[in-house]
């Protein structure tokens, strides 16, 4: 803990040049395109050869350049690879970006690649903050007004009651500082909406989240995820990736199909052509490559993940939101709350175990 | 078990007039659309009273009522009551409508209420088949060519491994009898595709559905139940019923943003008059109305949950649905397959446990 800088400059990010399906290519274009539009200064983290080699093909002016330092990192976690290589490869891109916000080089890191990996590195060397068992990864799903968040979507699996009321905690405090809501609606994710139904763990999990004194509004279903019911929607990390990846396919298949209908025929071909700004304007509303990456709540720094499949305009708009998060202290003030409420909870016994 | 008849009447279905957030009059309308259009002769369960009011409402000639025959039941278990209600209230629409499916009157009931009310009333009532622990609930999700059966969606949480196994094996036989595969292709629903991700019932459950013998595809992602990477997708109910709500629910908010997004000015209204077929055409694709009602499977009879806010449309087709799948004997078929599974296995443990 000695080599931490107690504030970073913000707008610094740490991104795994390494990271993602189409990695480095549109890494690499992303960041060039956060340095070019926004002048943000990033820390480009991966093989250096490699590295440059896309950089110079991206014919990149010399004032990007400028904002952009690329970090040697020789290894790489894998896609398909366990998480837990990250404790044996010391040197790969995505615990190398850890490094970076653990020694105060960078405000926050941003990886498209391995989402286990990024826990693994996110705990092991930036850290927890206290009162925190488990990270948790958290997105926000469109509604008709505003957004949802939903947590964990992923991070971690076979969560305990205590677990789920912790990730009930940072989605209050994200949801006050992200979504600007006083008291911000919590719903634990169950198959019916009555107290007592889902599974042993809901039915655990309700009676924890009813003592937090948080704002709860009981179970809410699958549909509320996109209903409003509730603003922060509390669930294992299993079925909130469940969730999200069936839903971000729902909505990819819909639009492909709407397409495909559309173009049977002139009229509606014309029809669409007509209609096209609403399409647009719609999808931007629903497309993860606007939103960028999803928040790890509960580390000692920032730390984000980006859809593996992410385009790179959708890291250049990863790269702005983390700046935005980190310029906001999002992160830090949802870590910072959660150890007032483990201390309060230690000392008071105020939030029920 | 003596009183059960061998071969009901395939296109007699017992209808829980009761069961439904619009029960009962779009329940009644969809039985009386269903006497009409398509002959069909139906047992209509629920307070006398209140159902001959509703058909003369409705102002019904003469012919349907023919077809259509009340059957009284005194109780209602509703939409927010525990499903154990149903051994209390002995003479509930729900569990008066399994009765007549176990005493021979209608091949299959159907319902728009309580699922978990109409999975205790199958179980209790019309039973189980040999070789099951649980029946599951099926549905079919849209993707670009066929469809894909999630299982369960819902019937039940805290699955045990061998207990996904089972809802492998009626997936396999739904698949052919439904989708007319072959060897459908099962995938196992987890967090990761690499062997060994996933919780611990995921861990355990891979090994149990490799032991099957079935065209087992390993583990697949929430993003595959559109993707068409498996015919069949397992699950425990708890993940399938969050999947498909939300999915229902998520297609229902991109209609109507959609919708709101193409009345903002004339260009895009006049656009979407002309798109119009395109949408409708993929709006039947993709609505649940369209499909009808979900088997339950692995039961000794007919057992369909369509969904709870089912317009008359929705109950006419899932009337037809129940009749079409009766007069091809799907469900029996599958529930004797599981019995010869479950045989085998238990005389030349063919079938891991």
């Amino acid at each position: 803990m000695t080599n931490r800088s107690p504030a970073p400059d913000p707008t610094v990010i740490a991104v795994d040049a390494m990271g993602g399906d189409h990695a480095p290519r549109t890494v690499v274009e992303g960041a060039l395109l956060a340095a070019r539009e926004n002048g943000l200064r990033l820390l480009l983290v991966g093989r250096r050869e490699v590295l440059e080699r896309e950089i110079e093909e991206l014919e990149s002016v010399a004032s990007d350049l400028d904002r952009i330092e690329i970090v040697h990192a020789r290894e790489v976690v894998g896609m398909g690879e366990s998480a837990l290589a990250v404790r044996r490869k010391r040197d790969s891109s995505v615990r190398v970006c850890a490094r970076l916000v653990r020694e105060g080089r960078a405000a926050a890191m941003l990886t498209a690649g391995n989402t286990g990996a990024a826990l693994v590195a996110g705990k092991m060397v930036i850290g927890v903050a206290p009162g925190v068992d488990r990270p948790a990864l958290a997105v926000t799903m469109p509604r008709r007004v505003g957004r949802t968040i939903l947590l964990d979507a992923g991070a971690n699996v076979d969560s305990k009651p205590h677990q789920l009321r912790q990730y009930a905690v940072m989605g209050h405090y994200l949801a006050q500082q992200l979504l600007r809501m006083r008291s911000p609606r919590i719903g634990l994710l169950s198959i019916g909406e009555e107290v007592g139904k889902g599974t042993e763990l809901v039915r655990e999990a309700f009676k924890a989240l009813d003592a937090t004194g948080l704002n709860f509004v009981g179970n809410v279903e699958g549909r509320d995820v996109f209903s409003g019911a509730a603003d922060v929607v509390v669930c294992d990390g299993f079925v909130g990736n469940a969730i999200l990846k069936s839903a971000e396919s729902l909505a990819e298949f819909i639009g492909s199909q709407l397409r495909e209908e559309m173009s049977r025929n002139w009229r509606t071909k014309f029809g669409y052509l007509l209609a096209r700004p609403a399409f647009e304007s719609f999808k931007s509303r629903i497309d993860y490559s606007e939103y960028g990456g999803a928040p790890m709540l509960g580390l000692r720094g920032g730390c984000f993940v980006a859809h593996g499949r992410s385009s790179a305009r959708a890291i250049h708009n990863a790269v702005r939101r983390a700046v935005e998060f980190c310029e906001a202290d999002i992160h830090l003030k949802v870590s910072a709350k959660l150890s007032e409420v483990a201390y309060e909870a230690h000392s008071k016994a105020v939030v029920a175990g």
